[in-house]
């Protein structure tokens, strides 16, 4: 079994080995850029993980764990465009570095690129499964961020709905690289499920905690301003749990304070709707909601036919990623 | 063995009971929309022709040819996104029926419905070369496209880059089709390569005839009005030609009449464009590299080791896209 540090180090040493070096070189020095800008890669390490569980000739699951980093940064790409944002990880996004147009052809090659990764995979039988996986937790994805554009312009989203669209525009990633890892190793059907169940909680779970950390957090913590989600007038789980629990007056007070021709300073908008979701207990709603996807999450995991032991990592990586703030 | 007539009833039947019911509608009705505005759809009936070589049971492969249609459509969604196109087929794109980034969103979930598509073939050992192959067109036409755009503001275009762009931009794509239906039948690798060879040269020939038609065409052939691609300073096999053949005068005519700073009426820059072509015998030039590749298509047809009567409809399709002006 290897340290989270390990595989860390393994990812990165494939990833730099396998940059793209095909012509038109203006199609791929994109990928290579997004790639390049790093963040913690944490996704492609589940499936290197799960993989562990069951089989240690880890390096036979690289090209799985690349085909999940590669789908995430194509998804980044292309959401970056239909958002415009400008910045992403301190550098200029792969749009407004290169242009739209290259930005969306990238974006789709990394797609493909992805899929090509999976091929590698040396045990063709295991294959068709594993695109299946793919596939379906691709197309869910896509699904989520249609959502989460929809809600932007909706103004009766309910949490149900929220959750929802967290779980496939997050979850599902991390669910589905999981479910590939086990597959890949040879885990039962079963084992591959509990996989799928606890990355699906702990990713919806994580979600709930961002949401809660953009306007509960320390800036050193979140490493952003405090209340960004606010000023873009985000409907997050905190805003729409509010909106669930206040009292008319309370609503009332969100609702305007979130309308667009307010004209209020952010810091002052941030500081009134704090001071509503605070009144609300909304940071102990949230921190429950959270714990109730963790606990369920690590409930899957513990179900999962593997000594405890070697499910140990994962327990970690789950709380280190769940357990910030306390 | 079904005529082209029948196959192109069986696809469309397919096509119209495989429509996507899926939630969010918002996601997966520009899918609907693009798929149903129709065209000849010839592509995913080069997998049927294939396939229907080897294995008569050619509702197995019906997944397939449509892998290949929502792949096609696809790079139409975001194609004309990057050409900021208005009409398609006498329709709105889908960008401007939808928005731009429900045109990059559903182009998106497309690519992953054609790997969905072709998922469902009930081989699953054949699975992973059909993947296979169908990740190489995907990205090779990606490839061609940005190739395309780059070709737009750069003045050192050759033949030889122009026709490796048009073989990727749109050879590869009907190659690809009939080695997946020939593959998915149980052919031989060495017909599957024949049957790519066949597809790859008359995609080739198709295209070199596309650009004579534009500039020597009748409208009625073309069904659009003549000298398109003059217009629009498209550099295309004519031009491209025209400038390897003309002498110092001829080529910096032709130049100077590309210029976007000239400000000559459309139809008298068509007419003098088309009188220097002609001038250079550009429309035999042509004519003689269509057959080029025609020809050396045709011999890639005749050396898959099937029966001359079974290859007749493949035959049949190749004379009628190819010799439409004769």
């Amino acid at each position: 079994m290897h340290t989270l540090d390990e595989l860390q180090s393994l990812y990165a040493t494939y990833l730099n080995e396998n940059s793209y070096k095909k012509e038109p070189i203006s199609l791929y020095e994109p990928v290579n850029y997004i790639l390049s800008l790093g963040g913690k890669r944490l996704r492609p390490l589940f499936s290197l993980m799960a993989f562990e569980l069951y089989d240690n000739k880890i390096d036979k699951a690289l090209c799985i764990a690349h085909a999940v980093e590669v789908f995430h940064n194509f998804t980044l790409v292309h959401d970056d465009i239909m958002d415009q944002a400008e910045m992403r990880r301190g550098k200029l996004t792969v749009h407004s570095k290169y242009g739209v147009n290259t930005g969306i052809l990238s974006g789709d090659v990394m797609l493909i690129l992805a899929y090509e990764s999976l091929l590698r995979f040396k045990v063709p039988s295991s294959i068709p499964s594993l695109v299946h996986i793919f596939n379906q937790f691709a197309r869910e994805v896509c699904e989520g961020q249609e959502m989460d554009m929809l809600f932007e312009s909706s103004s009766e989203v309910t949490l149900a709905a929220y959750e929802k669209m967290i779980s496939l525009k997050t979850a599902v990633l991390i669910a589905g690289a999981l479910k590939m890892g086990a597959i890949a190793a040879g885990a039962t059907e079963s084992d591959a499920l509990k996989l799928y169940d606890f990355g699906l909680n702990i990713g919806v779970a994580f979600q709930i905690q961002d949401d809660y950390l953009d306007t509960f957090g320390s800036q050193a913590q979140v490493g952003k301003q405090i209340g960004g989600d606010i000023v873009q007038n985000k409907k997050t789980f905190l805003i729409l749990k509010a909106l669930e629990l206040g009292n008319q007056h309370q609503k009332q007070d969100l609702l305007n304070l979130f309308k667009t021709e307010n004209v209020l300073l952010p810091q002052e908008k941030v500081k009134k709707v704090t001071a509503i979701l605070t009144e609300l207990n909304i940071p102990d709603e949230a921190k429950r909601r959270k714990q109730y996807y963790f606990e369920k999450g690590m409930k899957s995991l513990e179900e999962v036919q593997v000594m405890t032991e070697k499910k140990e990592l994962l327990r970690k990586v789950a709380f280190q990623l769940l357990e910030r703030e306390n």
